[in-house]
């Protein structure tokens, strides 16, 4: 008998759903609109449409389960805890409004964590069983492999890290707190230092690469063709984002670490910076030879995932 | 048969040792001075006298094996990699060292790592499976248990949870690196805030309370005699350590952090301020409820987690 497992992404602009064969090969793939203000009932019955369009002409005995991966706040039993791009999401149980309606065993995630089980098992760590994974994008989300395992902490929330302070006087984060990572090296941070930049009058043409407003693509275009400000915007989210590195490596000790997400486009020319922070505050010489990697497997990352975690849960620890 | 482990503590002052039976009751202990500056052969011999001493009239195959705690760096295959106070072990294998003259198998492992398996197995984080431990002490070090299990990283340099900047233009860190938080909530670092403001001319009881120079223990008997600067001082300390427990409860999400060494004997006054300033920097409200609690093991903790160590992997595993 043929084995599947499908993997979807809940995320605040589309739902994606994947079908996989346990070696990962894709089979089906389908996407919508999340359309979330309509609320989570709605939106439930868009999931069970999408992922019913991966599973037409396949047999459920055929499904070993379905993952699931939404923005967090969600914890290890899938419940989603008001994340800010899903209003409504309460309390929501993934795991309870699906497991009914389908008729399979739901294992649910944070997408970003789920981000590094793909990047483990299919992706630019595959076999590395120290792994960080940042996703660095409109926020930065991130996910941990310990000891070739997923790490979830006590109810599901770890690997928050681009949640740690790095400056108490910093700029505040999305999440309310000062100085946190993200508030120094995600896109709309990258884009705020940038419109502070031209406000103050330096001259640039970062502008000439924005449709409307500037953002960090438009930043990052501006590096790319050797606009001396948006060089050194990049360069200083990335010294931030190499320090947030060293304290990683200080706790967690990866023998990699995958930078993904948007902002990563930017390459090498944030990379680099990166790298060379992180070298330069690192406590000791022991922690050198963490690779710094951009991450492999582009935007369906978390889907990838999902459909991994039912490989984790279902297969592996049967 | 009877079942043994033995665990043992190098320190810079002192080497322990202790036998306990497969439910961590205690059946003998040792110790001598470690006299560091005689070099790694004079200490190994001085290991194996202390071990020999708690071996004495048990037959080799009732033990199961020996674990070991040293300062970090120490890798997971036991290399010791210089730490500061023990002046000449660059490179050298505790396990090659005492494997063969005991013929025993040898575990080892960084000596607040082995504090976090303690108090997990033993003593205040005892079946908590996602627990943080810190050492409060000349430094801060740490260990972290995650799914039941120390958390090592590749190559088992993970956890030195006192080495995360919380603020770039901070004091500098015994480590080199300005602004840890080692560099802020550590006895040296109470001590130097303590002298500064004394040198300020601030009035306070803290010198009556130092036997010659003045120290954490000073401000800490200080503090609890009501002095205003020594309260002040320990809530100070405190505030930066909640700000770093906060960091690590978005990384790692423990159900409880454990604080142990020596600094952490002032107690609530430094515990308080630290509980308060973490729940303020928490991102979201989901993470409420983490446990910030005093260790229990106190200053055998590294020796009874080496004996744990062989617990985990000497018998677990099999």
């Amino acid at each position: 008998m043929k084995r599947w497992v499908i993997g979807v992404d809940l995320g605040g602009t589309q739902i994606r759903a994947l079908r996989t064969d346990l070696a990962g090969e894709k089979a089906a793939r389908a996407e919508q609109l999340t359309l979330a203000q309509q609320g989570p009932q709605a939106v439930v019955t868009r999931i069970l449409e999408t992922v019913q369009e991966v599973m037409v002409g396949i047999p459920r005995e055929e499904i070993l389960g379905l993952g699931i991966g939404a923005p967090g706040p969600i914890d290890s039993a899938g419940v989603v805890h008001d994340p800010p791009n899903l209003p409504g999401w309460k309390g929501v149980s993934l795991v309870d409004e699906l497991s009914g309606p389908l008729g399979l065993p739901i294992y649910a995630g944070n997408d970003a964590n789920l981000g590094a089980l793909a990047e483990y098992r299919f992706g630019a760590g595959a076999g590395v069983d120290h792994l960080v994974y940042l996703n660095v994008g409109t926020g930065i989300g991130g996910g941990v492999i310990s000891h070739g395992r997923m790490l979830t902490g006590w109810r599901g929330f770890a690997a928050e890290i681009g949640h740690q302070t790095l400056d108490p006087d910093g700029p505040l984060c999305g999440c309310g707190q000062p100085g946190h990572l993200e508030a120094f090296a995600s896109g709309p941070a990258i884009a705020r230092e940038a419109r502070q930049a031209l406000e103050q009058g330096r001259t640039s043409t970062i502008p000439e690469h924005a449709r409307g407003p500037v953002t960090a693509k438009s930043v990052a275009a501006a590096a790319m063709a050797g606009d001396p400000l948006a060089l050194e915007l990049l360069r200083q989210a990335g010294t931030y984002l190499g320090l947030g590195l060293a304290n990683l490596i200080h706790i967690l000790e990866p023998q990699r670490i995958l930078i993904g997400g948007g902002v990563s486009r930017a390459g090498e020319l944030l990379l680099g910076p990166a790298r060379a922070s992180m070298e330069q505050r690192l406590m000791s010489p022991v922690y050198r030879g963490v690779e710094i990697l951009s991450a492999a497997l582009g935007p369906d990352v978390g889907l990838i995932g999902a459909a991994a975690l039912v490989m984790q849960e279902a297969v592996s620890h049967r």
